[in-house]
């Protein structure tokens, strides 16, 4: 499968895109064909200091990033609500829980409780295979950490609970595949 | 009821808040209550220039804003997705459509499609009085006034198919009251 993964890359994608371009690019085309309304949040800034120049648009000229308060990507799709994270590692090896942030996991637990679909679309870049893994599980992994317990998920357990997702022409990253599969456990009571 | 509204308003609110502030204070008590988890999107901002200071954080010194793609709150409430923006009128008698711009009108019938709830939170500032209204409603109007209909939503159309919210204690604005009855209204068969 990996061999399989790595050459329809060279096909579809890697045209010098980041995840987030093919995600977008992704979620473009399931806007345009109606099958889901999935939109990036704008980075968050703290705006101190705007000019308005007269006939012409306002330009801001001292601004900070903030942290983000949420995950980046959410939106609706079949009546679910869905919610989450993108985030690449060059790890070959696990997932190190430092790519997330205790408010964005707090998020996802949060959306989870409401009926939410949360996952971490989760790339590992060296090894050129992608994942929707289970927010569940992901908080799991989180709060073991807090007690003592490793900080990386094993790439193992990502392919154990996650869905794994095969780069195609259109969309590129077809990941609702793997939302469809998630809903069908939580319809089972598992989540 | 327009008395006892304008009464819990100077008890309640307008402490020096803007509806978004109310808002946010809103969303604020259904999260940590766990009712519901509802935030309102950042300003998208389009970065030109950022300086790198050594030790210390990044400055954005040249950008610009950008128009939403997207209305401005959304967000998961007992399994549904919620969408909807918030917008003021000082008009008494309609609610100008000037104030929506097409590819947010675009963008609320893309979610009803999908099965979200969405809808536009009106509040009529002289009147001090505030309607969830759907997005179904306001829809129908957007598209008459392209074939020549009026350009504005009557306040009687507003309280005939809104849902009108009076002021609290907490939350301010208990705006899920009328994703309630909108709600009901879908299960109805309606919208
Ligand atoms: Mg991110
Ligand atoms: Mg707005």
């Amino acid at each position: 499968a990996k061999k399989q993964a790595a050459s329809a890359t060279t096909i579809f994608g890697k045209r010098g895109m980041s995840l987030e371009e093919e995600l977008n690019e992704s979620n473009q085309y399931y806007l345009a064909k109606e099958i889901a309304v999935v939109h990036k949040k704008p980075t968050p800034i703290q705006i101190v200091k705007v000019d308005y120049p007269q006939r012409s648009q306002a330009v801001i000229k001292e601004a900070y990033f903030k942290r983000p308060s949420t995950t980046d990507y959410n939106g609706v799709y079949h009546g679910h609500y869905i919610d989450f994270d993108a985030k690449e590692t060059k790890s070959k090896t696990s997932f190190p829980l430092h790519n997330f942030h205790e408010h964005q996991v707090k998020h996802m637990d949060e959306c989870l409780k409401q009926g939410g679909i949360c996952f971490a679309l989760i790339r590992f870049v060296v090894l050129d295979r992608i994942f929707v893994y289970p927010a569940s599980n992901l908080i799991t992994f989180w709060r073991a950490q807090m007690t003592g317990g490793r900080k990386s998920i094993p790439l193992d357990a990502v392919v154990a609970d996650g869905v794994e997702i095969n780069y195609q022409l259109n969309p590129l990253i077809p990941y609702l595949d793997g939302v469809d599969e998630l809903i069908a456990r939580t319809q089972q009571g598992g989540n």
